[in-house]
């Protein structure tokens, strides 16, 4: 699915449904001598409205980088297109939020040192200093922002200019146990992601293995999701499941429920970092194929 | 898992937690030479309660069935248990409730037919004609009570008299879309068994599915559980999930569901059937192994 | 997934990959006003091939369904592409092979009758009488040729006669316990599905529970795939796998084994009606979003 | 599932099925003022034989550890018991071996450290240097042994010697990429787990991911096994599996199979040191409830 070694340009659009769409993107393509690798299209009929992504092999390409945005856009114009460019060797930076539990944050630095995620994890930020030796192995810088009720917005301040420091382009809340302002949110709009430890929108909030153990479900979940200003209720990317039984007492769920969180979760950012996501209307289309 | 051809008995109990319950119980069996073919048992350490299925020959016990639950009852009440006691070759009576979807009696006709699950289907009852072709080919008895506010109690007590008249142990709702009164319910406690097509507690009522393309989730489920007063909240017997896409519209949605709501259904009906069910304080110990 | 109401042409087409493809298919659909609703590619990078399925709206299209072959036939030359046209107001007509255990078939019965399968299930052929009843339910000729070493050859001459003068597209065999000889197969190229009862390629041949058993896997499967002439051995076309434990007997692993040979087999039907499937080199080319 | 600060004594049995087996066991934990809080039995209705996990508190319990064996002695002669003797307390000593991929390695270090395996890993052994960095953040000492086909039998002497002076109770080969040899495998009977990056017995040997591509399977799978000196042929342990498809290359089923393999691996390796495994006649029985 990834593609290996060579450079390739990733559109990402969404527009009115009308005939024409495909065969204007891929003409355009076809006529900088662009050869497309992979193409996904959905259609929401209820809305009318037609969503894609398409990616095209760089090397031989006739437009430079800079200039593909200007020659696309009267096509874009022209569709009334919402849309994004992107290329896939632009490696994303990233910042993981983290609180005391360690294994949301173990699964990503592995998986970005082993070359799944591509993205610079430039540092990490913490309201408890227990994870920094995790940080320290794997060399990333480690922030510690003690957060009270009092202190919260003059937190988020420093810790908004130290992200715009380092150019952070994906935010990660890896079981942080803070809730962000709208505030904050409003400067990275489906840029922060969420590992919510329950099958949403079933147990929102702060206790959902208690409520799980009490309504005596057979099945847990994990809900990864970008942020909004609503808890818990911004556009889902990635959920799944465990099976659970009587015999699960409260450690068991938390037990088994790290399993799925920090697959849930790994697999959501890695989807965002390869630009297969489009949100519309609280909702995630994913091309995942 | 089930038992063919031979007759065995089946001890349900639960008690508070104390030392010499299973020496007891099962020198009970071997005094009177009973062999233990299956036992299973768990302990809620928070609630201090000991629950316990336990399974054995008939053939070479000395005790006559009759003779069981009174030889039994000392050593039950020394323990403070709640018990019940059941032979594998009685068959029990089933009714099933159905509106205008099949998929559910289907799956019940088809798996009774094969011998899955153990059970006499004595008569079908719905608030519509449709499925009565069905019924007929399986040679089931189909009874139509259309329902409205108006006339719910005294159809329900038309209905009550039906079932005592064919001495039905066990009602399923599959798929039936009215909903029973308290009075009705309490005439067969934990022993009336539901499929709601969600993963409950999420999307409660009638219409979860367009509730769950609404939120954006990427997983559905079906949770079959015994029925109580209060509407989608009794104890839950078994769950599953399907995953599900942003490509997936409602009639989507609808017909990935039939295949989970009805394997969630048929296995409910056939752990009750077992006698692998205990319900306590609204969740179900599920003897499945 | 399904489109519905409406009529679509689908396009499978496969052919070396060089620049311009999705360009030129694209702009012919446009050009003689066709608005495609789904198109799905794939290039094999190792074998430079590449796989395209794409689904425009016959109405408005300005070609007559019988002028699209000859239009496009020119395009399809220059790319040396293999390809065919569907349309998915066509019903295919199936048969279906059976012997004597019947889940397999009411699965696709019941599918067909709700609508989920698209096709005229024009007769069931088996070597044994035991399934009559079930097809003469479903109002569906049902034909039995018992099959002795002696009399395979004979019997699949007048089985082939049956097939085309019904006009068969499609042959499913839903537990059919004979093997097919070459001769027959080479009639209907990729167009028989077979239910294999196990995880290919593990326990192939016609005792894979009893092999599972022996083995002591911890998971049983399902396999679908097209018959060639090598026993068990053509394009998979689909597969599921359940959990097992040591508790399960050989009749555990028969009724559990059921649930997933019935699923697999069905979603391979659909796939393959809803022409998702190309088949190169001995594997398949799923599009199945 | 895990008992908490309290210390059990567990036995593991298995002997020719009779009457009284339960009622003996449970009296004996019972006449010494044992608390029994699991019990698991399984009777192997063909073999004719019967097999038992169960637990009880040690605390109150009126014989010390050292006399439980001899004063269980006489029962277990009795029945004809192959029996074994456990404490929750005793931390089992863990020697790794591992190759160049770290994933699995990483994954029996994190349980461990989270304390959701409970062993002492006291060191590490591999024929590459590569994986270092990594014991050494974990603190555990590494070895190298470098392998060539002439020094094989001398390295193993080495090793052996090396795991007897730590005490070895379990070897875990973590994706070690080497055959051990039959002499070495005797001294570790069914103490010596693999995890083979496949469904077994389906593509066995080195390269089951190729095997894989090429068959053009949906599902790929990963199983632990003890090892025996037969290759890949040991009892199974655990085994699980994971969806592909025609899109994933030899890198993304590499990819996805790790997620699997480590998951696998843990599972088994918890089993096997919380004392739930039984191998009987080349199959594993698991009490895992």
């Amino acid at each position: 699915m990834t593609q290996l070694l060579k450079n390739y340009a990733v559109l990402l659009l969404s527009c009115p449904d009308r005939k024409g769409i495909v065969a204007s993107v891929s003409r355009f393509i076809y006529e900088h001598n662009g050869n497309i690798v992979h193409a996904e299209q959905y259609t929401d009929t209820e809305k009318g409205r037609f969503f894609m992504r398409i990616e095209w092999e760089l090397e031989g390409f006739k437009l430079k980088r800079k200039q593909i945005s200007s020659f696309f856009s009267p096509l874009a114009q022209r569709f009334q297109m919402e849309w994004s460019l992107h290329f896939t060797d632009y490696i994303p930076n990233v910042a993981i939020f983290v609180s005391k539990t360690s294994h949301c944050l173990y699964e990503l630095l592995l998986r970005q040192q082993s070359g799944e995620i591509g993205a610079n994890i430039r540092l990490i930020i913490s309201n408890h200093p227990d994870l920094k030796p995790v940080a320290e192995t794997f060399g990333v810088p480690y922030y510690v922002f003690p957060v009270t009720p009092e202190n919260k917005e003059k937190v988020e301040q420093e810790e908004l200019l130290l992200l715009k420091e380092h150019k952070i382009d994906l935010i990660v809340l890896a079981r942080y146990m803070q809730i962000l302002t709208p505030a904050f949110v409003a400067h990275y709009p489906n840029r922060i992601i969420n590992i919510h430890h329950s099958f949403l929108p079933a147990f929102a909030g702060p206790h959902p293995y208690h409520q799980a153990r009490e309504r005596g479900v057979k099945v847990i979940g994990a809900t990864s999701h970008y942020v909004t200003a609503e808890l818990d209720a911004g556009p889902i990317i990635e959920q799944d499941v465990i099976r659970v039984s009587h015999r699960d007492r409260i450690a068991d769920l938390i037990r088994k429920g790290r399993d799925i969180e920090k697959l849930v979760l790994a697999r959501a950012v890695k989807l965002h970092l390869e630009n297969r996501i489009i949100v519309y209307e609280n909702r995630t289309i994913v091309f995942d194929t």
